[in-house]
């Protein structure tokens, strides 16, 4: 058993950018010397998210419009009262998505579907340089 | 410390099926050789999740029409433009829950609530053939 | 390789109070004699979740707010039919948020940006006393 750790960086292009990180995490993987566990992959920072999604044009798009639906940019925040960063809404996505993600692998394969990828999903309403672990446990 | 893996086939009966695993999965741990740790259950695919919910008569009801009050099936999506398979909400949905639950263990003992089961949740248009993993690593 | 597991017991003062474990967890981590790995939080109960937020005044209001616009407490639930103890809502946003959470760490410290706390959030609608599982993985 062993415990292997990578920090990544990556730069989103702004508000609702979807970035596929499979081939990545996938690489991360195979070159490991773990064979069979589980690679958690978090974001450090409360205005980001990690999930699975079929990286396709249509639902890159209309994913974040359902998180508009539930938290539109343009209705009163707390938050904003305080900070004037615009960035409310931004906020509670995220924490509604939650900053990680646990994908197993049996013998240096991720266990995701032929249509399903790892995706950063940028929820602040600008381009952001962005701090991502990646970390297998396994044997 | 060991890592045990387990693949398992689960058929839904179609849309907002909700299938309890806690039996399965408990047993799998309690017949695993490993006292303390963690099990992840992971769905292969874009358009199932799992969760924990108290598994009774109206939660399963009520807890798919919440996901539908946020994404409603007929509305227009992305997805449907591109691939016409009429289940954009069902991957909008499957993303915003996340494909992966972890659950710790004490003792071969599942962590969970009395009121609190594992369950899998169909979110596709229709009745299918689903691939989990369930992956207990610990000592 | 090692597991260490803590169970601890929190107070919420009642519905949507949001709780930060940071600290706690934190310290956790530190004092066990595991350097690199992964903590799991674990909600055993059905109404009750954890996740990550800037922990401020705004947002531990804006979060909960934006649950009950996915699912207010004044309409109809199953659940309520059966059970009749006006938890409905609780429930379904519990299942949505999941009980679970990982965060890595390295080299004693947990892997959150700067303005990312851990919090728990009370879903249920009176005070509860609650159950948390911590349970650290790793070398």
């Amino acid at each position: 058993m062993a415990v292997t750790t990578k920090s990544i960086k990556i730069h989103s292009k702004g508000e609702n950018d979807m970035i596929d990180l499979t081939e990545e995490i996938s690489n991360f993987v195979k070159k490991s010397d773990i064979s069979n566990g589980t690679i958690t992959v978090f974001v450090s920072g409360s205005t980001g998210s990690v999930t699975t999604i079929e990286y396709e044009p249509g639902l890159i798009k209309d994913f974040p419009k359902m998180l508009d639906r539930m938290s539109p940019r343009d209705i009163d925040y707390g938050h904003e009262q305080m900070w004037h960063d615009g960035n409310g809404h931004s906020h509670v996505k995220a924490s509604l998505m939650g900053p990680s993600l646990t994908v197993p692998f049996i013998d240096g394969e991720l266990c995701l579907g032929t249509w399903q990828q790892i995706v950063f999903l940028e929820l602040d309403t600008r381009n952001r340089t962005r701090n991502l672990i990646l970390q297998i446990i396994g044997e």
